[in-house]
């Protein structure tokens, strides 16, 4: 596919960082992180999109606190300043979008915009590429597009939703029918053994025309206030916005829902040590290892070391996080309660936040 | 009990500090570190034989590499230059132990002595002193007498002895019978299963003048090499002696071997982490937390913290140990295995020894 002038990118930079503590910090939120190789998370992001999209059609939308990490972040990239929005305060999603959808349209009424989180990570780039390759051409086609996970382990912390196989023009795609948001352990399991689930990836590519028309439909008070307005007017009304996610605000109302199947995406929500260990490369008996590691006869472990000598002995279905002044050892499958300690840290407060 | 005014202690400061990996390091053997409380394992060996033996009449064996350390934490004791015996090499138990009893018999043809391995950690003082004065009654006629601990799990790294209640001039009390070092697996379990087996946790009382005879007849050759010598004579000819354990070179022959039952003594030989683990004081969830600890949901978790905060979250049967440049975890059943870390780090020729 050559380069598609109609195609932009907004990244959502937002959220803190107490997910997935001790790494990530109030201060130092997980997108601003170099989680695995070379580039942070936010970085790595962007990378991502510019096989596909021109700088100048990059979009940021964040606040004014992570405002100067992000330009750090972003040197180098030709990236207009005018391209990132600051949200006066977190407004979750919807009005987010609805910002960087009504910008880029005044720009170019036939956009087609790519919304991504800032602090996922993916692994397999080839099949993003054909993901958002094949999410570009249903938006095209006036569908809003969802990148769906295959769901890989039993968890109630994601959003979920159904696809049914559909035919359009001779063509077959996957239609969206249901959302389920953060179901039960039970109804999770069912949903693992029906089939036809994936998980939400908070990945989605539509028309700016399109979305902004069930902006319209469905979130008139966002429209309304958003549509047509320069950034400074945006600014001044954006306490009256009303906070709400794309996904319960939109997506979960409107008919035109479809999406692609991300098979080996290898990505990761990083929403927990068990989402990212997931994603990481292993060895022949399940562990991964960062830093300076002595094993003997551990498995299915997850050592992400910081300076300091870390010798594991027959361990089992652990994750182990090492950080100057912090260390978390886990139960693999119980790193959601990572934000029980962080409460608990809250409380006390402590400085190793 | 009065003070007895033959009784002697001799204290044994030899080992190295490779198995209680990463809090003992080659040059901090366990004996000189504060474990547990507020005075090392050598200085509460010291504290725990001096509500009994006086100063005077208590001897060190150690060696010139530990000899500033031995004095360093014994400043303040009345014990005598003269009583500390600084072995030119480690020769194991046997030429140690005669070493003593020679220089203690020289001085007191009376002498009842009492050896002690500095790296024990007991907490239970009422029990020892009432132990300890079982065993002098015991050695004063004729005896040959260990403390033998009774065993509290599947042990393999120790010594076993059996017993049967014998009656002497009217007063029952424990024979050895049996000797068997460090048992298979199934051995200890049959062990453990039959009764009547104890640990042979290193601690003696004998009259040197009946030591000093078990020497002559079953070591001659360290009895003529040592007895009558003064301690210049002794460090000449100390490479000549054989290298051989007391219980080995004398009390699996001996016929002359009695046995105190060290009941709840609270004894841990300090050998393994797991070992000191079971002694210390647990939380109703079978957890034993030291430093800034912030734990959801473990059970079974012994965690030595240093001065970083430590979470743990829905572990179990784990020990962690913190130190400022290395950490250990491992499964409370494997502790035995941090001599293959050890192993593995001279291997590496590591700092961190």
């Amino acid at each position: 596919m050559s380069r598609n002038k109609n195609l932009y990118a907004v990244i959502l930079v937002g959220g803190s960082g107490t997910r997935f503590w001790p790494l990530s910090r109030r201060a130092e939120p997980k997108q601003f992180l170099k989680i695995y190789g070379e580039r942070s998370l936010f970085q790595q992001t962007l990378q991502r999109i510019r096989a596909k999209v021109d700088d100048k059609n990059i979009f940021i939308v964040t606040n004014r606190s992570y405002n100067k990490k992000v330009l750090e972040q972003m040197r180098g990239l030709r990236v207009p300043r005018s391209n990132i929005l600051l949200e006066p305060q977190g407004k979750n999603t919807a009005p987010a979008i609805g910002w960087a959808a009504a910008s880029i349209h005044r720009k170019n009424s036939n956009a087609v915009m790519a919304v991504f989180p800032s602090d996922h990570l993916i692994l397999n780039q080839k099949v993003f590429v054909r993901c958002l390759q094949e999410a570009v051409r249903l938006a095209e086609r006036g569908h809003l597009v969802t990148f769906g996970i295959v769901p890989t382990r039993l968890e109630t912390g994601y959003g979920y939703f159904k696809t049914a196989a559909v035919a359009e023009a001779g063509k077959s795609f996957l239609r969206v029918i249901k959302f389920i948001e953060k179901p039960s352990r039970e109804r999770a399991e069912k949903l693992l053994q029906e089939g036809n689930y994936f998980w939400n990836s908070g990945m989605f590519v539509w028309k700016t025309s399109v979305i902004l028309n069930e902006f319209k439909r469905y979130q008139p008070v966002i429209y309304q206030l958003l549509y047509g307005k320069g950034a400074a007017a945006i600014v001044r009304i954006w306490s009256k916005l009303p906070a709400i996610s794309i996904d319960y605000g939109i997506l979960e109302k409107s008919h035109k829902v479809a999406a692609v199947a991300a098979r080996n995406l290898q990505w990761s929500d990083v929403g927990s040590w068990q989402s990212l260990s997931e994603v990481l490369p292993k060895d022949a008996r399940g562990n991964f290892f960062k830093g300076d590691v002595l094993n003997v006869g551990s498995q299915n472990t997850f050592v992400w070391g910081g300076t300091r000598l870390i010798s594991t002995i027959g361990l089992k279905d652990l994750v182990i996080v090492d950080t100057c002044d912090a260390l978390l050892i886990c139960r693999v499958d119980q790193s959601q309660k990572v934000k029980d300690v962080v409460e608990g840290l809250k409380k006390q407060s402590s400085k190793i936040l």
